[in-house]
């Protein structure tokens, strides 16, 4: 690494990232979400330097995103390289005129790494079109089996009332979701989305069910009882809202992230995903797993949902974030067979891919996946030690792998601690109303963990 | 150029292509999509070279997205550039951790060429995104005029409810799109496209008012009066559906494409959208225009709506396609105060920017904008020679700039011509039931027109 510690020379943001401000509050609208400026040429691992030149520990790496850090060296060289630049010079229209090495490729990268039982892969370019184009695929799949075959016989009144919005074409059918959840925000996956009311206000929605998500009380082995309780209580629910919906818009799967992120990291236990899966399978509905912010090796497994030991895989998983590219892997029960049903123009971005195969390349070769669990577990082992040191401050340490969040209370106490952190050069995220989340890269050690700690401990005592 | 005609040694999709197929049709469910693989890497300019080493004049140009064809050797520097690999592997979460020059880039890109009037722009991935963010900022633009201001007051009931997708958080709101649009395939914009049943089909929709668009008779010079009174019908009709949803779902905005392509390269007289435009004033609705294939210089103007002669500019224009990265421009009444209202992890990406900076000094030095229109023209003329030549055959071609289409008649004949086309070395898009679309890079020039109607004439010969 070209860096070993932060060095913080100026507050945050500094100088040099307010100058630049005015000109994104004329064009970009989202200065109320701008953080800071970043110097990305000069940034490398696990440490961004930003526009004054501070070197910070980046637990967070752009939203997860990130799963090498910062100017990895091999990624780096993969750029320079000729058959590279051409995939990403020549955009494809891929699902129409793809390259020729593009087969090859998809095996190379995105089926090295499927989720246990899942064997079709399609790839999209962000979160939010992987998931709404996994709800399509759902409902493609709910309407096959109710109609017996894939597609309705010719001159169907389906064809000509489908143009319209109107059933039976444009069928009455739901996605159930959770309380707390994100999956994105499209039309679609916003109606599926229940985080914040800054996402979602003046926006209309469908009319969906929406579940609860367990809330579980920390630390678990204190609060056994109660906790099954709870999760009893929202499988429950469930069972209620599919029976109720079948009515108005039956519902043809249930969504599911198997750690809620934005919502504030809202864990449940393997027992209840167990559970949920046999729910699906009860009322014969399609169960998606979202690994949107959970794929990829940072739980300490490659797909989050592998800690469940699930008897019957997941119908859908969706990915994108840390794997550069977009898309999901469903069951064989799920595929469709005809041409332009779930399409678009570039149908994700070849290059990325390029991307991911390297990564998975250097993610097996280090033990990356093994590393997130070993220096997650060290993580947590500290967070435990400081909520001991402050039980009236710190509570609720949760986590799998290196996916840790960890709760303050007291009013604005969680954004007191994570503004002191960011000056002492430890850049953390937020959720829900008082968390503060972990998502480093898979290159984080428990060099890092020891950084953050001591920075914490800092923190903690300032507020 | 490298090429300087079409060479085609075997049928198309060749052997080799076909060899290909068995690993997609495993794995990516578009099979019905594939037409043949390609060889990037030995494609330039306006020629794309197949896996069998056809040589292919393309006026599709992977669905109207590369404006400068393939592999421009100022694109291919630009990304031996240092910086520019750095932009690309650190892809940012952009609205909160930006690079330090991305201000500047915005600039010196999408900046360069605003439509008349529209002085803001927020960028997004692709053309879903950019319309299903456009549509949301109407939403919330409704909203706020309709409170009298951004936010409701604190704890207001709208905050509770639209977190379980209910009113009045989650108001009942529509689009009006018109029928034979496109504007996307994620749950919102589906709801706004009427193009082929194929696309719609089992999913799923927003019950919005849907206008017929006009349908024109060509040649217009001969029936001028029928083409008015349809015009005139369909804009009552919008007036009509924005009275009749007021009570169920008020129209928030119209979205209207400039001239509708994958519903079958359907045009309207400036006058239709003038009026339109005054529509939208009349009823204080949004007013957006798509211009994800139209946009960039195809039509002769880099915006095709600047054809219109408007007297108010609309309030929304999105983008995508040619311009490498989505987005949308809008006007200061549009623009929203809030960070993360219109908000997701990567916002776009930077590192295409560069590509649309570097595309547009060369569209610029290259006069290329003039040259699209001369060259439309060009084939335009050609074209209706070829429907003198044919009058049982070919009819109602039309276009603006390079962006052409004409139909041809008969059951079936226009996939015959279109694969015969394609024989013979000349690739072409589809649109609607009978059309042939031209969708060229912006260096097509009369000597490839020249190939194409050499072409198209033996084609319509073999009929
Ligand atoms: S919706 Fe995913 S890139 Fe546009």
């Amino acid at each position: 690494d070209k860096y070993t510690r932060p060095a913080v020379k100026t507050e945050i943001p500094g100088p040099k990232s307010k100058v630049r401000q005015y000109r994104p509050r004329a064009i970009m609208c989202n200065t109320g979400a701008l953080s800071f400026f970043c110097d990305f040429e000069q940034s490398k691992g696990n440490y961004l330097v930003d526009a004054d030149e501070n070197v910070l520990l980046d637990c967070f790496q752009q939203i997860s995103s990130l799963p090498l850090g910062y100017n990895n060296q091999e990624l780096l060289d993969l750029c320079k390289n000729d058959h590279f630049q051409a995939t990403l010079l020549n955009r494809p229209a891929l699902g129409t005129f793809p390259g020729l090495g593009f087969p090859q490729l998809v095996e190379d990268s995105l089926l090295r790494v499927p989720p246990p039982g899942l064997n079709q892969v399609i790839t999209m370019a962000c979160g939010s079109c992987s998931n709404e184009n996994a709800y399509k695929a759902i409902f493609m799949w709910y309407m096959k089996k109710k109609r017996g075959q894939e597609m309705p016989v010719l001159d169907d009144l389906a064809y000509e009332t489908c143009m319209k919005n109107q059933v039976p074409g444009s069928p009455k059918l739901s996605i159930l979701s959770f309380d707390g959840a994100f999956h994105g925000r499209t039309l679609g996956t916003l109606s599926t989305t229940h985080s914040k009311p800054i996402h979602k206000l003046d926006i209309p929605a469908f009319d969906w069910p929406i579940a609860p998500f367990p809330r579980l009380k920390y630390p678990l082995e204190v609060h056994e009882s109660e906790n099954a309780a709870e999760e009893a209580r929202c499988l429950e629910i469930v069972e209620d809202l599919i029976n109720e919906w079948n009515t108005k818009a039956p519902v043809a799967g249930i969504v599911i992230e198997p750690i809620q992120a934005e919502g504030g990291d809202n864990h449940a236990s393997c027992e209840f995903f167990r559970k949920l899966r046999d729910i699906a399978l009860k009322y014969d509905i399609a169960f998606q797993v979202d690994e949107v912010q959970t794929g990829m090796a940072i739980t300490g497994k490659w797909w989050a949902h592998e800690h469940w030991g699930l008897e019957t895989p997941p119908d859908i998983v969706s990915f994108a974030k840390k794997m550069f590219v977009g898309g999901f892997y469903f069951s064989d029960a799920i595929r469709w067979n005809m041409g332009y049903r779930i399409y678009n123009t570039w149908m994700g971005e070849p290059s990325k891919l390029h991307f991911l195969k390297k990564t998975i390349e250097i993610v097996n070769s280090q033990n990356l996946v093994n590393q997130a669990q070993l220096t997650g577990d060290y993580l947590m082992k500290g967070l435990k030690e400081l909520e001991s040191a402050y039980p009236a401050l710190l509570n609720s340490s949760r986590g799998q792998g290196l996916f840790c969040a960890t709760s303050i209370s007291g009013d604005g106490a969680r954004d007191k601690v994570s503004k002191d952190l960011l000056n002492q050069g430890v850049l953390v995220g937020s959720c829900g109303n008082e968390s503060i989340r972990f998502r480093p890269s898979l290159l984080f050690s428990p060099a890092h963990v020891d950084i953050v700690l001591d920075k914490l401990n800092v923190a903690l005592n300032n507020v």
